[in-house]
């Protein structure tokens, strides 16, 4: 039974190889896609409901690799400062006054956003994380939600149990978009028994490792200095690759570390905007992708980049890295759209579930509208989505069957109130500075 | 008499040290500024319109610096290509087909992507100007228009002559949002006299030159072989700065060129997507800030950018130069806001007419409406401008006081025409390859 079919429509499989399908249908079946292909080849249906995606791009649903949801909360609160004064004096202290209520509504605020801008699954690290879980649930979106483990908390062992318990208890009630991950911080917040206490706990329940690697240079000198080798081979070392691991940013990695990553099959989650925004440094991500590394895009959270918008951080991966390399064939536009898509679902493991448009994956799809003065003439629809198109051209957005975007509106959810909700808790959490 | 006004506003009038009217009024009478200022000391007025913008800021119309507009009609038609190739096989054999009727048509689809963006004001430099001007006209935009001068054509002075006819005709008739500039191309494609005559011309219409500058290493390297001397220095040898010039790009400038550029306060228009696409290179605008020149930016054409977003162009200039100099307080947010306003007005010797919201400019303003999930909360105006806004986000575009764009909508202009025009004139010029 087809309950929905998308035609009329250019159609981007992301499928390797498959090209674009120039006047394509989309069946979709419940939770799953049944058909997809050439309009005269599509079987005879009786679809409850039709979307005439005309002048429309069809292709799967944006996936945001590494974020930190509820940091909406804290958009533009502390900007163009020097990194530590900026955690220690403004996002940690914020940090620990944080409740499960301001995270929640932070996290359905992020929802929205991303919703409205064709991201249909994201990859989450956060304090709090049955409030981001439930966020995501009540907004229709895709997570992979997981905690903050941080090592030198004296309790640490005790988070990382509840945190397994977390995960048991997701995995027995088998919500369809909600795949649990563990989150062990960083190296250098987690000793390296906890991470390999980490990595047992998520071989025993088959779910990946989040984790933030590389992301600074004094990261890798303090690495090099404690332990004789770079974070990545550290890891490596002491048998963190042996789970399947999600590991954010790696800015600072040298040929050996880009070996160890592409070898592992480690996912990696490139965030071009936080790691401009906080002069992190450049990925050597041509080097990454030639290596055949799989790497994903992500926004990091909102208080280094300072939105949630894919688009955006598409547009960056495409450029910056032309511009460090002086190659303008750097890193082209369809490498780019793999990023945001099929390679980003990879890197989380995910890459059954989401990612491209295949019969028997699970319908997470975006409907971006061409018909807006910036995105004419079309010459090349991916250059198009990668370099010109906007968050804003998204017209449609469908997570696991479900149309939770259409045409300015959510479907299920009361946007106005979850922005008056956010702002409410923005305000009690920052004293009073944040306007309407 | 009070047109319109705007009330219930954010106001940021850009006006140096001026900060931020929390709850302003902005009155325009006829096509120029009247009041500007806190809604309690407004006169009072019996506005003929009034637009209530509550929930919104109200800004200076943003000003592209560089552009060359009709390139829309090759958006996305050669990307991810080596320079020279890129120029030799698709940009200069397709420019050489280019008729003025395709130079009107793109030139309106990229006036109207530009307003619909927030921009009032433009920049450009390509063949057919009296089509691209016919086009500003037209579709209700500010422009600076002029032509490309090459110096290696045989007819090179007969083509400065005709352009200080079109220059004379232009200040002749007066229109109010029309601004001619000369163009001669670059150092490099144009002699030194023809420069000098150039230079003469300016000086006696009173107009600015508009100039490409240093915008790649093998520029600068050329200079000096010819010159004994850089692109700028060189340039500063043979008088250029004699006239009122903006450059674009000035990208490869040494502390030397730096120097001069300030001291002769030369207009810089950066343009840091189509550097990064492009891969000319990172401009040291950190330094060039700092030594107090003055600089706005441009979006550069469409074939290398691929749209002419000036919030994509502020969020890269704000991000991309903290990553490169590896210090996270570089380009802070307020410099950006200012290199999109008054700063690029400055560049185009436009400060008097617009730039800033001050009574007796011309009225030209963007309203940016932030009741959107991804400018929730608020915590500083300025930083969810450059970080978190997007073309989108506009709500309504006054250019010399005409509503020109107002909820998605175009008051004068017929849109779907001009978008239909564009793509026939795209489907044309580069031989049935551009898609619906």
């Amino acid at each position: 039974m087809v309950s929905l079919r998308i035609e009329n429509a250019i159609v981007l499989t992301m499928v390797e190889g498959a090209g674009v399908i120039e006047r394509g249908v989309v069946d979709i079946e419940g939770n799953t896609i049944g058909y997809v292909g050439e309009a005269d080849q599509a079987p005879p249906a009786d679809a409850e409901r039709v979307i005439d995606a005309r002048g429309c791009v069809v292709l799967p649903g944006l996936v945001n690799a590494h974020t930190h949801l509820a940091m909406t909360l804290m958009r533009g609160f502390a900007d163009d400062m020097p990194l530590q004064k900026w955690l220690e004096e403004k996002i940690w202290p914020t940090e620990l006054r944080l409740t499960e209520e301001d995270v929640y509504w932070g996290a359905m605020l992020g929802a929205l956003e991303m919703l409205r801008g064709g991201v249909t699954c994201f990859n989450d690290m956060y304090h709090f994380y049955e409030a981001t879980t439930r966020a995501a649930m009540d907004s229709g979106i895709r997570a992979c939600p997981s905690g903050v483990l941080l090592g030198f908390l004296p309790n640490a062992e005790d988070l990382l149990r509840q945190a397994v318990e977390f995960v048991k208890q997701t995995l027995d009630e088998g919500h369809p978009r909600i795949h649990p991950m563990l989150g062990p911080h960083a190296p250098y917040t987690c000793p390296d028994s906890l991470l390999q206490q980490a990595v047992e706990y998520a071989q025993e329940l088959n779910v990946p490792i989040h984790i933030h690697l590389a992301e600074t240079d004094q990261e890798v000198r303090d690495s090099l200095q404690a332990h004789g080798e770079s974070p990545i081979a550290h890891m490596e070392s002491i048998g963190l690759f042996e789970a399947q691991v999600l590991a954010a940013h790696c800015v600072h990695v040298d040929d050996n570390d880009i070996e160890i990553l592409a070898r592992r099959g480690v996912g990696i989650a490139h965030c071009p905007g936080s790691n401009m925004k906080l002069a992190s440094g450049f990925q050597p991500l041509p080097k990454l992708l030639k290596a055949g590394a799989v790497v994903g895009l992500g926004t990091d959270g909102c208080a280094s980049n300072n939105n949630l918008d894919l688009f955006e951080e598409m547009l960056l991966a495409g450029i910056i890295h032309k511009g460090y390399s002086t190659d303008p064939t750097a890193v082209p536009a369809e490498a780019v759209l793999r990023m945001a898509t099929v390679d980003a679902a990879r890197s989380l493991g995910l890459g059954a579930v989401t990612g491209t448009l295949e019969a028997g994956k699970r319908a997470d799809i975006t409907i971006i509208d061409l018909q807006k003065p910036h995105l004419q003439p079309v010459h090349n629809i991916v250059s198009q989505l990668v370099y010109a198109a906007r968050a804003d051209d998204v017209r449609t957005t469908i997570v696991d069957g479900e149309i939770v975007f259409h045409e300015g509106r959510f479907t299920a959810v009361d946007e106005a109130e979850v922005v008056a909700k956010a702002q409410e808790r923005a305000r009690k959490l920052v004293g009073g500075q944040a306007k309407g």
